[in-house]
């Protein structure tokens, strides 16, 4: 099958590929950056405009870094929304804002085309091994017809909601509680320390019961031994859960913990952390305390 | 051996029980209550004071509700202290104030007696299956002397500081993760569920990712079939936070997060869900933002 596909980055490189190593042919814009590795051996059928993408290709799939992306693609001058007919498939792959996802998906859907929110978890090492996790919003006989394309892609695939933007809803969530499980981890960990406790000791102990969680195991290790070098950036989850607050205002529901998060993020910021791993939100709340964990008290 | 045990509630006779059945002699003070089943087919010799416990035994372990029961029982008229010679060991397996702990631990050393606390997380289950996980604070020559004893009562047993106080610190920096998991796995899901998703969708989806954790499983399934029997009540877990954010406070450490939770479980049992289960924390957030999980927005 002709396969569009819009994004050929760190994420969107490795997934295409697996398309085309499955058979399909793949037709992408022009790239600014030179055809990735994983892509080299394949053929890419390059189109002008995301406009003619969607003439040549029934599915149509996006992998973009933000909101405003998306809505260029989709909707600016030459965007797919030009090229798309009843027979069209927009499935946007990015994580961008549940809200104007919505907005995105009835401008499709009013040219008679289907739309999914389809973002992922598991990062470029999930992409690479078509591991990810991919949270899907949409209707079902939208998914069924996606589900195929998901399955080379990715292993723990989920329709989470009918709704468009359900799946882009998902996926906030999940930064919801990954933020808010990196910093309790951290408030713990600040206080078992300036208390004295050795905090490997607690985190090993922590892990064999209700406290348990990946982020104890893996970012409670990293605050642990300082190594703080991306990972998953916090520049980029303070995006994310700029997403969320922005989407809990617009719906109507109270975030407490997340707004907090958020502001000890946008202090790791201003303190030149933006860069490094999200574990290191732990190093604002060591400002806080003024104790770093690891220097017992 | 002869051991002291005070304390054979709910959680302290099982665990005393182990100690029977492995042949040591067990001695304790009045109880209020009839014996408890399990230790029944054990003889128990009854002391009529604590000062007359440690008299008989070199090893006493406790097993109370709260710090005042244990500075009554150690300090108090007729208390341990007055019966502890420099080759008593003194164990509170309570989980009480760290604060606390480091000002009993000091009095019961003045006697040139040795002192280690020692509480557990795995709960009522945990005791009877003599499989909790134990956090003990104090000296390592204490801490080998009382191996041997823990090792019937609990399989995860870590020395996770010198410092007295030390395990009572660990077990505080279990309750902080435990409620603040609690609490971002609420915010994440009242907001998935009044943006349209299915809440069950979305845990299950979020398992496979790094937001996976003990809570997200057993306290998540708990908010979406609404089953908040408890488990571990409301308002013991905000007992336990209060010991937080006093510790906290004593240390010079700030606690945003552990706060703002502390203020949902004040809400929680104003409005008379104290009893509940702790995953019923859901329910401040969701009276926050008018909206159910589960009732589909």
């Amino acid at each position: 099958m002709k396969i569009g596909f819009i994004g050929l980055g760190v994420m969107g490189a490795p997934m295409a590929s697996h398309l085309a190593n499955a058979g399909h042919s793949i037709v992408t814009t022009l790239n600014r950056s030179p055809l990735p590795a994983c892509l080299e051996q394949h053929h890419l059928e390059i189109a002008a405009t995301p406009a003619e993408v969607a003439q040549r290709c029934d599915v149509v799939i996006l992998m973009l870094p933000d909101t405003p992306d998306v809505e260029r693609v989709v909707l600016g001058q030459k965007g797919l929304i030009e090229g798309l007919g009843e027979r069209s498939l927009v499935i946007d792959m990015s994580s961008i804002s549940p809200i104007a996802t919505r907005t995105i998906a009835s401008a499709v859907e009013a040219k008679g085309a289907s739309y999914l929110d389809a973002p992922v978890s598991g990062g470029e090492v999930g992409a690479k091994a078509a591991t990810l996790t991919i949270m899907v919003g949409g209707g079902q006989a939208a998914y069924q017809r996606a589900l195929p394309l998901f399955e080379f892609m990715g292993k723990n695939i989920t329709l989470v909601g009918e709704e468009n933007g359900a799946g882009q809803m998902c996926k906030v969530a999940n930064q919801i509680i990954v933020a808010l499980n990196i910093e309790a981890v951290g408030e713990a960990l600040v206080l078992a320390s300036k208390a004295g406790c050795n905090p490997a000791a607690v985190r090993k102990t922590l892990m064999g019961g209700f406290a348990a969680s990946r982020i104890l195991e893996v970012h409670g290790e990293r605050m642990i031994k300082r190594t703080f070098d991306a990972g998953f950036r916090i520049r980029l989850h303070q995006k994310d859960l700029g997403l969320a607050l922005e989407t809990a205002r617009s719906l109507g529901v109270s975030l407490p913990n997340t707004a907090t998060c958020q502001e000890l993020f946008n202090s790791s910021k201003a303190r030149g952390d933006g860069e490094l791993d999200h574990s290191a939100l732990v190093r604002s709340l060591e400002v806080m305390s003024a104790h770093e964990i690891g220097s017992q008290a």
